[in-house]
């Protein structure tokens, strides 16, 4: 079976907590979004089901399901593809790692559109100043501070400990994409999390994953997406 | 087996989604944070737990288990007191609509915090206009429209269809949330969500949630919770 991922084909997004854990498994999928019918094939499925409809991509097909939202994507994705615990308390754990992560990520988001999504960030930069503030003077602390407390009472190389799951993944994510948007607060911030920092190079260095961020399966970061370089928010 | 539920002792915040699903089961349980010994028995849980330490609460002891995250302990307590189906693709399909009630939650919680948690509310007033007014013209409709269809499109009286699930129990929290914090917008707003509406007095009507509400085991609507009620954001 060929899943097939529906996300914008412009943005590495939430859609890329997803991409990561299908490259790492080898698991075929077509990134419908990226094809030749864009972003009108995420649209004509979304209609498709009119009764049990996404409420936004991402979602993924697989056989008869689509399943929607990134966490529980992924639940489904660990459970058939190695990167979640065989266990139910396993898999409960890092399913609530990988909700945390959720969270953490609308405030990333916040960051540049505190007064909500539907406003231009050019419209909330004010606002987006105090916000970022914040965050690295709150937020990051406190959610990295956690990750970085869980991976060292791991007693292994991963989160859960020996072995990877897809919240490894997600939080390399986490840190290539602060690295990106706020190179300078992020540089500062690196000697905090070592842990997760080394965590982030393995991840990168493991050859399905260094593959695709080496192909243009990858997305590049961009201002489109949830990690944005603004230069104004990055003292 | 009797539950320990631990949550912060003065508001419904995101654990009422917890309390309502144990109360409609009407499975035993503690309400922690709300005994003798109060916040420090949340601390000391959190502190017992150092290697899969919760992020925040909620977070729901049963037996060994320690489950965080409320969508990830709805989706331990629907499989166990009936209140989600029992195939797969109906688990994975439920949880995803309470992950978007997540979402939503976010942004009810964003009205009056669009600069971050971390400020009062007093030192953002002008921020929360805009974003509450954001909010009710855009966001509300996207939401509570995409529920209303969910619903009417189940075939039955419930989210699902015939059966009532803890999605259901989390949408009448949603309405009567809106309807503490924004009396007259969400006055205005009814009538574009019939469904929805009936959905939620029929919940109410449920001798166990019924019960429960004129209980004092139901904590008030207060202005430190996730729903507040701010004349100034209720035009």
């Amino acid at each position: 079976m060929k899943y097939e991922l529906y996300y914008w084909p412009e943005i590495q997004g939430r859609g890329e907590y997803v991409r990561l854990a299908l490259e790492e498994a080898g698991a075929p999928y077509v990134d419908v979004g990226r094809g030749a019918r864009g972003t009108s094939a995420i649209m004509k499925m979304m209609d498709a089901h009119k009764d049990t409809p996404p409420f936004a991509p991402p979602f993924l097909k697989a056989g008869k399901l689509v399943i929607g939202q990134t966490a529980n994507i992924l639940l489904y994705l660990g459970a058939r593809h190695s990167l979640a615990p065989k266990t139910e308390a396993g898999r409960l754990w890092v399913h609530q790692l990988q909700l945390t992560i959720t969270d953490l990520v609308v405030e990333i988001h916040d960051t540049h559109h505190p007064l909500g999504p539907s406003m231009y960030y050019e419209d909330q930069k004010a606002p987006a100043k105090k916000r970022t503030a914040e965050f690295w003077d709150e937020r990051v602390p406190k959610y990295l501070g956690y990750f970085e407390q869980v991976l060292a009472g791991s007693g292994g190389a991963y989160v859960t400990g020996r072995r990877l799951t897809y919240v490894d993944l997600s939080l390399f994510q986490i840190v290539a994409g602060l690295r990106y948007a706020f190179p300078r607060r992020m540089k500062a911030f690196e000697t905090d999390i070592p842990g997760l920092i080394d965590l982030h190079d393995r991840i990168a260095a493991r050859p399905n994953i260094k593959a695709y961020l080496a192909s243009d399966r990858r997305i590049p970061f961009n201002e489109q997406g949830i990690f944005r370089r603004y230069k104004e928010l990055d003292i």
